[in-house]
């Protein structure tokens, strides 16, 4: 339990995520998600597959290009991923992305727009479809579609009445968790390894991340005044455990890159205080939302155990202890990967579940919805397939 | 159990809905929601009436100044009743609407606009207010308020464009069973002994109902096709039980009142079916959502037990027994009662919780939200007393 991990256990946990990887979750979507008459993936799939809904929703769309586009970059050149990332890049070029860079939320089958949000995630999404397929298939119309959208993107992200929010007087100035963010992922996705040449944004997104972070209260807030302020409102007290964790694994990349050791203690911070925080110590799991007075969150799901905050516990863990070599994050990334395999994979058809309720009973059996798709559960396996496999090469960091 | 109600049994109950009323759950209201110094009400309190946001939502305000009012109106002609009241009108007026109608969803403490949204539902419930409060204080200003936001609304009613809300090319055209039903109780409200002469928008508003009941699957669906078809899709195979029932007894309550006996039957049928399908057989209670063909609805809190699904259910079953006077919506009243009333109140701090998990666990332990106010417990309550006093003195229709 609380010694470094032996080698042995490396690649036992190793061939578990290989194992649930590339024979129970990847099998899922290569059989069920393509839609071969219309072009891109049906997502909203039922436990066995069945299509429950044949919309097209942009944000998942996004993801499971990027995804296959992914393992095919850094994993194995199989025409089938290449082929699927494709499908999924034709679709979202032609019909998700406006000539004004607007991205819808949804769409029908066929590609018609069914949904716009007055946010900037669909675009985002798009970015990092395009940069990753692009690089996948070395077509670099999609290389500079991701270039020109994202620059769009970077105008917006302070001002959201840009697309189409509105602005009351009554509201006060806050900072969003998810913006600076999603913009750190992208940044890591469309630079590669010309990151340095991004520097001065690499540098004002993650200024920015650590304006939510409390050091002297160990917590992350999803929003903050513009100079990093608590706000005494239901919103300024919401904690989002899940997101704060995945936070910290974005953040503990570039602070690796970057060589900063101050910046690689807070990431791992990050990490520890939101696990700490937001496990759930009479049943096991990540609570979803908390309010960082002990008010009830007005979230109705805030007690449920949704499998993405597992699986960004489960990579941000293992990297902290690939870090730190601590055995409290050892022992973290152990309690986490027993609640999550015991838990959220499905042994008969693939795909984990994505809906616990707080007992840990599956609350939606579906595999694909509206918010859930190819995406966290396999990029998380994958990044701990890969962390694991170079732990394995180099015990010791 | 299967026999009908004896008077000493429908005294017993009398009283405990007059006891609860009156000394737990207005009590509870009265001392905590008032803001003093800016008008208006607080209405995000915890479990003991603690102000844990002092933003001011028009829903639950709209609602609560309708509550007190009809207290006054109908129940007695207390002081403090019509003060509470005018508290509310007041502020609504003065902050709520604005010059082209419109009336927002949130305001902050002192009045400052926060949210609107892109329905019309805010200005629904400020009509409820407006016209309930006019009676109360015999000011025709509030009654000629009333008249002209609901004749906007009537307006608004088959176009949400026209309050800003986007359509694109891929969107089914649909209706929303909200819509009508929202529109024949602000009729209830408006009208008052004057409903003859809103014949003929009474009758539209009950047949674009129907067209949600699908009487040979005995179903009650939240959105169709304009011609009152199925949809196959998430949001067309959405069940909404408790909203099914409030809309059968807003239905019987017309029913009764044009002495339409084919239609008392429809709606007492609504009710039946709706708790029927919506019961949860397993931990007792209703469900929030189901979908018609068994898929996992999306929205995460769907079996979860909600207060408002329950207070419509206990006076729709008690009316459909005091018009059919048959065994089985006796059962079901006794059914619902027996849950509610060993679940929902809170005998330490007054008012309901509003929010139980799927096996009858409080969820979120406060008592008003974003959502939830002054409106449905008491409304339940006051509705269900008048109707025992009235089997009291008349046992047999």
């Amino acid at each position: 339990m609380s010694r470094p991990m032996t080698p042995e256990t490396m690649q036992q946990y190793r061939q578990i995520y290989e194992e649930e990887l590339f024979e129970r979750v990847l099998p899922f979507w290569v059989q069920h998600s393509p839609d071969r008459d219309h072009g891109g993936y049906f997502n909203c799939l039922d436990r066995d597959g069945t299509v429950y809904d044949t919309r097209k929703h942009i944000w998942l769309q996004g993801r499971q290009v990027w995804l296959f586009s992914r393992l095919y970059n850094n994993e194995e050149k199989r025409p089938e991923w290449l082929s699927l990332a494709k499908r999924g890049a034709d679709f979202l070029d032609k019909h998700a992305v406006r000539d004004d860079h607007r991205a819808y939320f949804s769409l029908t089958r066929t590609g018609d727009p069914l949904w716009m949000q007055r946010k900037i995630f669909s675009e985002c999404f798009c970015v990092m479809a395009f940069a990753e397929y692009g690089r996948a298939s070395g077509n670099d119309y999609f290389i500079d579609k991701a270039h020109t959208l994202f620059n769009q993107v970077w105008q917006w992200k302070d001002d959201l009445s840009l697309v189409g929010r509105p602005s009351f007087s009554g509201q006060p100035a806050t900072r969003s968790l998810a913006i600076p963010m999603i913009l750190l992922n992208l940044i890591e996705v469309l630079a590669g390894d010309d990151w340095p040449s991004w520097r001065s944004r690499i540098d004002h997104c993650i200024e920015n991340l650590l304006l939510h972070v409390d050091e002297e209260r160990e917590l992350v807030f999803e929003h903050v005044s513009p100079g990093g302020e608590c706000i005494n409102t239901i919103e300024g007290r919401l904690l989002n455990p899940g997101h704060a964790i995945e936070a910290g694994w974005f953040m503990l990349h570039w602070a690796l890159r970057l060589g900063d050791e101050s910046l690689q203690q807070k990431a791992v911070q990050m990490t520890r205080w939101s696990l700490e925080r937001g496990w759930d110590y009479a049943h096991g799991g990540i609570f979803y939302f908390l309010d960082s007075e002990g008010f009830s969150p007005t979230e109705l799901e805030w007690n449920m155990k949704l499998w993405w905050p597992h699986t960004e516990a489960l990579y941000a863990c293992l990297l902290n202890y690939s870090v730190t070599g601590s055995e409290r994050d050892l022992r973290d990334f152990e309690k986490v990967h027993n609640y999550t395999f015991s838990h959220f994979p499905d042994h008969k058809y693939g795909e984990w579940f994505g809906y616990l309720d707080r007992r840990g009973d599956v609350s939606q059996r579906f595999k694909g919805g509206p918010y859930k798709g190819c995406f966290h559960a396999p990029r998380s396996l994958f990044q701990c397939v890969q962390l694991l496999r170079r732990l394995e090469a180099q015990p010791r960091q």
